[in-house]
């Protein structure tokens, strides 16, 4: 039989928009030998992450707990929580993964509407607002940081209208939890997703999510709880609304897993949730407002060693997500053999894009643990050589001197 | 603000029907620097992944690989792209996870039909065999190894059956992979479903699944490519099947992802798969063959243990699972207080049971690396003495000496 090698990866400097380098601290906490899904102590350690994850996504909401799966996981559970079949569900699309709501949406039997606009710039308030006022959507869903692109919405304006006109708002913020802010409460957001393998620096494998009163009120008009763990004499309230379409998923039945009721659904991901919580203590003891500006702080650098290697950055300036830089992919260089060459001899990870921007630009990453001094200059330094070395015609030795600037300055 | 302590787990001899203790190589492997979803080093770690999946599964599959979430994620992606709605699905229960089958059916928009069979007990073949010849389902589903009964169900003339019916057959086997055998090729399973955290002895997370091409023809016939991503030009087919529920959980467009396509999808949970890649690597070391036999050793001495104790064992002795014992909770005898008393003086996890089987029986797993003599004699020796304390009239004495003469004999 064949034999498998020793695990032994290589180590690397990734500085894509996620999955991004972890902190070793939660590397270690990962390590740690698991409890039972029951005991005291484990649940002592759900309960804390819950807390922290409020502080995470500024709320006051009971609701904040991780769904067990990669970040789509989280989207899936909001939507498909607060979809019924023929709900309305308008989706503001500006990249790839405005697409991804929409098509979860209409997997929830939901009748979407879309509306468009030039990928590499965002939507003014006002015409999403509108949209709502014509449209009266039962939800509008929308990403907050799109990283196909690089672009942030703004967001503030469209919760109000929401309220207003009696939509559930539901908010992808999966690429901009931990790197930029995200004012749950204040922004009047529903439900709000975040990710861990981004501005958390926790590996892939759960979801974030938080949820007001408002959502939860939609989902407790769905709930069942599951066959074969009913009390005795269990019968089914009248006047239930549709099905909630996913067991896994079903945030009626996790919401009695995530409290004092701990009733039986899945088996929590013990070594996840560890690494979460770790995570999570790493954000709160850096502060939310520290770590914001580390993230603006990185990204100048990064910004002023492109512009002086004489690179155009792709996208509308004016809603650049700062924790993701695009660059447009000079003629004539092949966009690919960069990336591999900054991978083999360098062992830094850059990332391409999808669909129509495919091949046209490289898009950097300064999220979470992978944003520091050190990763960017490594960076900028290894980009310059590989451009050269691939024929683009750049400003050489200028990009290092320029970011220094900025982290002097 | 709160400060959070440090993650500090206490020492813990879990002996439940999972989640149970990981093997130390493989939180070392959850500890280690991730990789880039796509980089090289990742996806041939990936690839290994299935390879070795296939050895456990005992099959010839092409399609072998996790799902991520935990193992009910699995039951739910293979459930969901094998069923469209108004497909008729056959679900035998005889516990609790019978019900989780047919459940997941129903929210997959099947007209579902069930038999029971006593709890404690598992049916004949024959009367399942009938069934499928009477109902002519499109489909049936049950489980292997039933945790919360600890019976196992004989498979291997279902799949026959199935196979003259036209019938796909998808099983449970979350509780009996690698801890006994679960031959997928040779009793003609066309999907089967792992858990990690039992006898695999890798944290919930992951839920490694295998199908064969009688299943793979359903979930292609219902393909569809995600939105944003597809190429320019891409035209849907015609005649396509029900479109599946679930983005998440969509096995197309999973299978696009653990091929050479590698077509974008979720961002694989690196760790983790760190973990199951470590996991099967030292099921495989140890080898199937001699990894089940130590289960049975270690289920002899616990169930002499027992008997010497003079507790009564729940259920048909003929049908019991080698890998959970469940023993009757002796009248009078509160067992919730055992239980904790096994864990708060001397870290041991036992469990408890489900619906008609709460506070009836208590439930012994013996599974993966929590399978040991070690574990073994700390549980005799430390139930014999709660359960004096807690006045169940037993022998004493005699527990430790019955499983020693078996480990000896």
């Amino acid at each position: 039989m064949r034999t498998y090698t020793e695990l032994c990866p290589s180590p690397r400097t990734i500085m894509t928009p996620g999955p991004v380098e972890v902190d070793p601290r939660v590397l270690r906490a990962l390590s740690y030998p698991i409890l039972g899904q029951f005991d005291p102590e484990f649940t002592a350690y759900m309960n804390d992450t819950m807390e922290m994850l409020r502080s995470v996504f500024q709320t006051k909401n009971r609701w904040a707990f991780p769904i067990d799966g990669t970040s789509r996981s989280g989207l899936e559970a909001v939507l498909t929580g607060l979809i019924e079949p023929g709900d309305k569900v308008l989706v503001p699309i500006f990249g790839r993964f405005g697409h991804l709501l929409a098509e979860i949406a209409e997997r929830c039997g939901a009748e979407v509407a879309t509306l468009h606009c030039e990928w590499g710039t965002v939507f003014d308030q006002e015409e999403i607002v509108s949209a709502i006022r014509r449209e009266k959507p039962e939800l509008v869903a929308l990403v907050h940081g799109e990283t196909s692109t690089g672009r942030v919405q703004p967001l503030d304006r469209i919760g109000p209208a929401c309220r207003e006109s009696g939509a559930l708002l539901v908010v992808d913020a999966v690429a901009t939890i931990g790197g930029i802010p995200v004012l749950t409460d204040e922004w009047c957001l529903d439900a709000v997703i975040g990710g861990t393998q981004k501005c958390l620096s926790v590996p892939s494998g759960m979801a974030p999510i938080t949820f007001n009163e408002r959502a939860e009120r939609k989902i407790l008009s769905r709930k069942r709880i599951e066959r074969g763990i009913r009390p005795p004499g269990y019968e089914e309230p009248e006047g239930l609304g549709a099905r909630i379409q996913s067991n896994y998923l079903d945030l009626a039945q996790l919401m009695d897993y995530w409290s004092p009721v701990r009733l039986n659904h899945h088996t929590e991901m013990t070594s996840m949730l560890y690494g979460l919580r770790e995570g999570l203590r790493i954000v709160l003891q850096e502060g939310l407002a520290s770590r914001f500006a580390r993230h603006r702080l990185n990204e100048a650098a990064l910004m002023a060693g492109l512009a002086a290697m004489g690179l155009e950055l792709y996208g509308d300036p004016g809603c650049k997500m700062a924790v993701v830089t695009c660059v447009t992919i000079p003629d004539g260089v092949d966009g690919e053999a960069v990336r591999s060459m900054l991978l083999d001899a360098f062992g830094i990870e850059i990332a391409s894009s999808f669909g129509p921007l495919k091949g046209k630009i490289w898009r950097i990453g300064t999220m979470g643990y992978s944003c520091s001094r050190k990763n960017v200059l490594h960076l900028l330094g290894a980009f310059e050589a590989a451009l050269v070395r691939h024929g683009a015609q750049i400003e050489v030795g200028r990009a290092l001197q320029a970011a220094l600037d900025v982290y002097e300055g």
